[in-house]
């Protein structure tokens, strides 16, 4: 049996209830900017040896909430494991990122492609169970994929890329490839969601990371249709248990509104956005976590401080009354963490988010 | 004495006047996608030499005229011949983009730094003299200069960076000393703007290209203030002819209100912008000019042809009855041309959008 959750602060915000403080987690807060993960990562010998192994994955998940307060922990994987599972033969290449040993960029690839066995991920729903059991019900833990969209960005460029010439190419010459690709993917996502749901995910996050690349008209046909294909398939409930959703397009600012218009409990901001008028472009339909700029913590104690203070205020007009402003906050960067980050000021940001947001509900 | 302006279709729709078409004209269109243009920078020898050879300079700003039935020429020429001017000493390193031969990171480089004599870039304006002299008034010429957030990126990180952390760290860490290297940057380019027009520049551009990667707040005091100084140091026309000036900060979406409520006659837009959207926001007090996925341009005619109808579509709603519906659209791409573009489907773009703005304004 599973501890009982002791910190559900995360929860009751995404879910629009009273919290006493603002919960914070941050992405990719299982990371290299950690000596502790960089030594577990050479011990592993590789990304791929690291992601795939159970306990080493359960072991850097939990690292950062060993040294930070914080609210929420995210499953240590990474979005391309399902794309490696459909056998394109995922690597890490030290100094230049993914590489894909195969791609999909002809019609008779993408037509044998085909959703993969969820047997073959099941060190990461090894991993997730592990997670849950080692975190003792500490914080929840959230389970994530990529969006069919930045999935399919990979699979036909091979690496990431400055443009997505190929991809983009893809979209334009023929659609139609495309389309059945992101189907393909929408399918493989929902299966391996759901089955970290049943590995114990407490929520689920969608990345959307290259949602933002995308001319207006065209994401809404190749990334939003798709992530609601996704979000479809997913059940709202587990044993009775709520499992609230969270989907975050990098640079999707201009189509805030559709986003929230999702089946989605809550949307990532970037830190482009103003978060006073995001809340009222989206009312009070869904939470909202974020957005402060990662670089924002190369500054000092005082500077970062500062930064929290804006953030929080955005959430918290002075001109309000009410204990509760806003239906949810969560406290996050608008991206991940940079790897060159001071784990210190990890520490400074996760403080002031905590203390300060007391401080504004007149809580202390 | 310079010949009259034959087509002055640009120029009128800058300024929100009746045009018979929509001018249509292509960030980067002298470039790397042109064989002649990559047989004039081969004889050049490099990069530098292209840009500082006010001859080949004009050679390759006529090229696609000479192709397309493009409404304008942009000079040809790099935002960065400012810091150049500055003494940083910049190169083209094949294959890997721009670089500074000495970057401003700490606090004396930075304190040395002054506004260059303009005398340095008299290779800038020789050629904004010949070009006019050899465009006979076939059409208006665009100037252009980097905002002065878009130079520091460069001038601190001393090349493309894929993060700008280095900037950031300044900027989060020191704000006084980039304010300080902004206040040069905006004299400086205003200057460079100031020359250009004096030696026959018809239309002013400033290109924010790395305004888009700013926190709502910071963009405003590192960004926008700063574009404003340098516009506020510009004469509106001379020798009694209206300078308009147009503003595009890549990824700026989020600020489109602001962008647009800066002395400029024209906003420019990337292709995330939903252009209904857009006019809503802006009102008429500016030109919008954009949008297109510079990718677009890898589909087939019939292909193009359809981009091109969607985007003329979103300022000419079909339940309008006038015969202009907004003040002015230029359409251009979101983006520079990709290097990789297929000559032709320019071809089938520009005439695209002469034909079907005809259509769509009831004109044959």
């Amino acid at each position: 049996m599973l501890e009982p959750l002791k910190n559900d602060t995360f929860l009751r915000a995404l879910q629009g209830q009273p919290t006493d403080y603002t919960p914070v987690w941050l992405m990719r807060q299982a990371g290299r900017y950690l000596p502790e993960y960089r030594a577990t990562r050479a011990k592993a010998g590789s990304f791929m040896n690291l992601a795939t192994n159970p306990e080493l994955a359960c072991e850097v998940t939990l690292q950062p909430l060993n040294r930070f307060a914080l609210d929420a922990a995210i499953l240590f994987s990474d979005i391309l494991t399902v794309p490696d599972a459909m056998g394109l033969g995922l690597s890490f290449v030290e100094g230049e990122g993914v590489r894909f040993a195969r791609v999909l960029r002809d019609e008779s690839s993408i037509k044998n492609l085909a959703v993969p066995d969820m047997a073959k991920l099941q060190y990461v729903f090894d991993a997730v169970r592990l997670i849950r059991k080692e975190l003792a019900g500490k914080v929840p833990l959230i389970g994530f994929a990529g969006s069919p969209w930045t999935l399919a960005c990979y699979m036909v460029e091979g690496a990431g890329s400055a443009d997505y010439r190929t991809v983009k190419t893809m979209l334009y010459q023929r659609p139609d490839l495309l389309h059945r690709l992101l189907e393909i993917n929408a399918d493989a996502v929902a299966l391996y969601l759901q089955a970290q749901i049943a590995a114990g995910a407490q929520v689920l996050m969608i990345f959307d990371s290259w949602g933002g690349i995308l001319a207006d008209g065209v994401f809404q046909k190749f990334s939003l249709a798709y992530i609601q294909r996704v979000l479809a398939q997913l059940p709202h409930s587990y044993d009775g248990i709520t499992i609230p959703r969270i989907v975050f397009t990098k640079g999707g600012g201009n189509w805030l509104e559709q986003i929230a218009a999702l089946e989605v409990d809550c949307v990532g901001l970037d830190w482009t956005i103003d978060l006073e008028s995001a809340r009222i472009r989206v009312g009070h339909k869904v939470a909202l976590q974020g957005n402060l700029d990662p670089m924002a913590l190369f500054g000092n104690a005082t500077q970062i401080q500062a930064e929290v203070s804006q953030v929080l205020a955005a959430f918290h007009p002075s001109s309000s009354k009410t204990r509760i402003t806003s239906k949810g906050h969560i406290f996050n960067l608008g991206h991940g963490i940079n790897q060159f980050t001071p784990p210190e000021n990890v520490a400074t940001l996760v403080n002031a988010v905590h203390h300060q947001s007391r401080l504004l509900r007149g809580c202390t």
